[in-house]
């Protein structure tokens, strides 16, 4: 038999890891013969777009380096499969391709997206009694799938927000003058990268002095008002915001819509800027950490690379024991010492549904997050990778 | 005798690495007692602000994590000294604070705003026959000061931009669609940062594709022009641009000024965003590299905070062979192998002056920089400082 893998969605540092898993997986085992990468996820399956991974990733090196490379080696996409009753000619043009090159497991690494394609292919195989299965992988720096206790991908970008934001605390802080510094974190409806900030208080860190989350109410009075309190205990202030926050009477601003419908934000940082400059007038500066947060291999978090690897290797032997439809999770036994066991569970659990960050674990002020929070994110972020370097720079691994 | 060291203008990776230079001298120097710190900059001196160094930099431990901590850990000032006419009283303040502490020798770790209060302090106390010496360590991630053949500190923001336009660079091609990204690195008159992204053709990578420095003109047309011959060869088209651009016919535009008469500048990365909206409409995303291109000791350049210790030290011993008046600086004696020797120049050479990147390293279609670019920039990019790591985050050394 022969497999394929795809990649798709938003970029992290740990999709290539997960494509090693299933890859090193497959390569020891005997009935799989042909790996294919799918270029740019499902439309490399709908468009016979595949290559023989098996020529392009030749030496234990090559997968190191593909361990340390961030984004997606084999391309992304953003493309929604239409429903089966409506698209038909798409789901044979994918069946097609399937049975040309013998494929008869199919991962798709990716978001609650990718687990939507998941499913619905998974459903139109079932029901034409075909035997290819269909296993999700999942990836997102969000944090925000259902069912898995975290997602390949979120550690190493809270690892890189947590290191930068430290560095930016001190930055911030050498003049003698205050000052109030917003960094914008992704996450546009689910605020764990934002949360994950908190860890930097294992560090004994005080800072970031307030943290505000999409799951909370967010009024600018309220805001302009906790600076004020936090400026009377701390020369500078620093404030951790998703890019998802809304100020309220600005909910209806026209925002860019992607194609699965999700708005594209930006911007919260400035607009927070230009409020604070307004009402409080003292030295301020927003900062983006923009897409450096979802690519930073170069700090990726070695827990994080590790258990993306792992998954993909348990997504193939899922497959292999006949499941389809299924998206492989992770099950937290304990947080210290940290013990994670992997599983799967039906796609459609996961398909379009976002995991919000625990109500029980925002502070009743609505400003900051609580201890357990930490507990929780500390795990995910530890480890460093060694980093392949040449010429002083990280080495990637390119097709 | 007695010594003082302070940090000056903005935050870099390799402020406290010269400190550590600083101090690691003076420990092993007999006739040297105290090394006092002086709180934000000059303003410590000025208003007698000073801690005793020994107390709080007590162990080897405490000096290696000095090293890899960001930014300037006595706080920093952007006081500019009045001229001496002008200024009596301030300049009888320093000179009552030196004279109370028994302080000698005085070394002020900045660029080339700080360069102007060690010439003009170090005349000051010329004319009055007294005996304390001033020297001046250079820094500046802006790697824009004169005579010196680079600055500690650029080094590390070099191989971070580097690090990052890279991942940058995979982050930016995993669609299948024409995309422009737009990377805004720091830079108001010299584009030296911005030219260093030119390294990462010694990894094979042809982007960034386009290169745009303050020292070259540009107009929209050209820019728009530049864009569409790439996007003819390339589906994600990446360009590297410095913060000081200016777009003609935007140059009388409204801006803030600090205390030193600069510019305070942002945005432009947001206009050519929206001028490639309007004009190609393809996707384009701009991205600002901020203050984590001065801060992001994560990755720093062994290179970089090796010689900005050897540079701090270097600047006790000259003061105690009787230098004053003077900035330390770097001798390039070959690039491969990379060797380095430190020397010292009348601080009135490097006070207020800035040295622009080189015309003769600049492609004649103004878009780009010359293979002799890459020789120069290399060796400052090399070797990586073993981070200390606690609970998965670096550890900052604070007072």
């Amino acid at each position: 038999m022969n497999i394929a893998v795809a990649q798709s969605g938003g970029p992290t540092c740990a999709i290539n890891a997960s494509l090693v898993g299933v890859f090193k997986q497959a390569v020891k085992t005997p009935q799989i013969d042909a790996v294919f990468g799918s270029l740019n996820g499902i439309e490399g399956i709908i468009n016979d777009q595949l290559i023989d991974l098996k020529l392009v990733i030749k030496t234990n090196e090559d997968m190191e380096l593909l361990r340390q490379t961030p984004s997606t080696v084999l391309g992304s996409c953003r493309y929604k499969l239409p429903d089966v009753e409506e698209g038909g000619e798409t789901y044979e043009r994918i069946l097609n391709c399937l049975e040309k090159h013998r494929i008869e497991a199919f991962f798709y690494i990716g978001g609650n997206d990718s687990m939507d394609t998941v499913a619905k292919l998974s459903d139109y195989l079932a029901a034409r009694n075909s035997k290819i299965r269909v296993i999700g992988i999942p990836k997102t720096i969000d944090n925000d799938l259902p069912v898995t206790d975290h997602t390949p991908g979120f550690g190493s970008a809270a690892k890189y927000v947590a290191a930068t934001v430290q560095e930016i605390i001190r930055d911030s802080s050498v003049y003698s003058i205050e000052s109030v510094t917003i960094v914008e974190i992704m996450g546009r409806h689910a605020g764990w990268l934002t949360a994950s900030t908190c860890v930097l208080r294992a560090n004994d860190e005080i800072a970031p002095h307030l943290i505000y989350l999409p799951e909370n109410n967010f009024t600018a009075e309220k805001f302009l008002e906790d600076i004020r309190n936090q400026m009377a205990k701390h020369k500078a202030v620093i404030i951790a915001v998703s890019e998802g926050v809304k100020l309220k009477g600005e909910e209806n601003k026209p925002r860019v819509v992607d194609n699965f419908g999700h708005e594209y934000l930006s911007g919260i940082g400035k607009t927070l800027e230009q409020l604070v400059k307004e009402n409080i007038g003292c030295k301020v500066r927003s900062i983006e950490l923009n897409v450096m947060q979802r690519c930073s291999s170069h700090i990726c978090s070695k827990t994080d690379i590790d258990e993306a690897e792992e998954i993909g290797s348990a997504g193939v032997k899922a497959a292999l024991a006949g499941k389809t439809g299924k998206m492989m999770i992770f099950k937290r036994i304990s947080d210290v010492p940290y013990v994670v066991t992997v599983d799967s569970v039906d796609a459609h659990d996961a398909a379009n549904k976002e995991k919000f960050f625990p109500a029980q674990w925002l502070s009743e002020d609505g400003n900051d997050v609580k201890p357990e929070a930490v507990r929780y994110f500390l795990p995910l972020i530890q480890g460093e990778v060694k980093i392949a370097m040449k010429n002083g720079m990280p080495v990637h691994f390119k097709l």
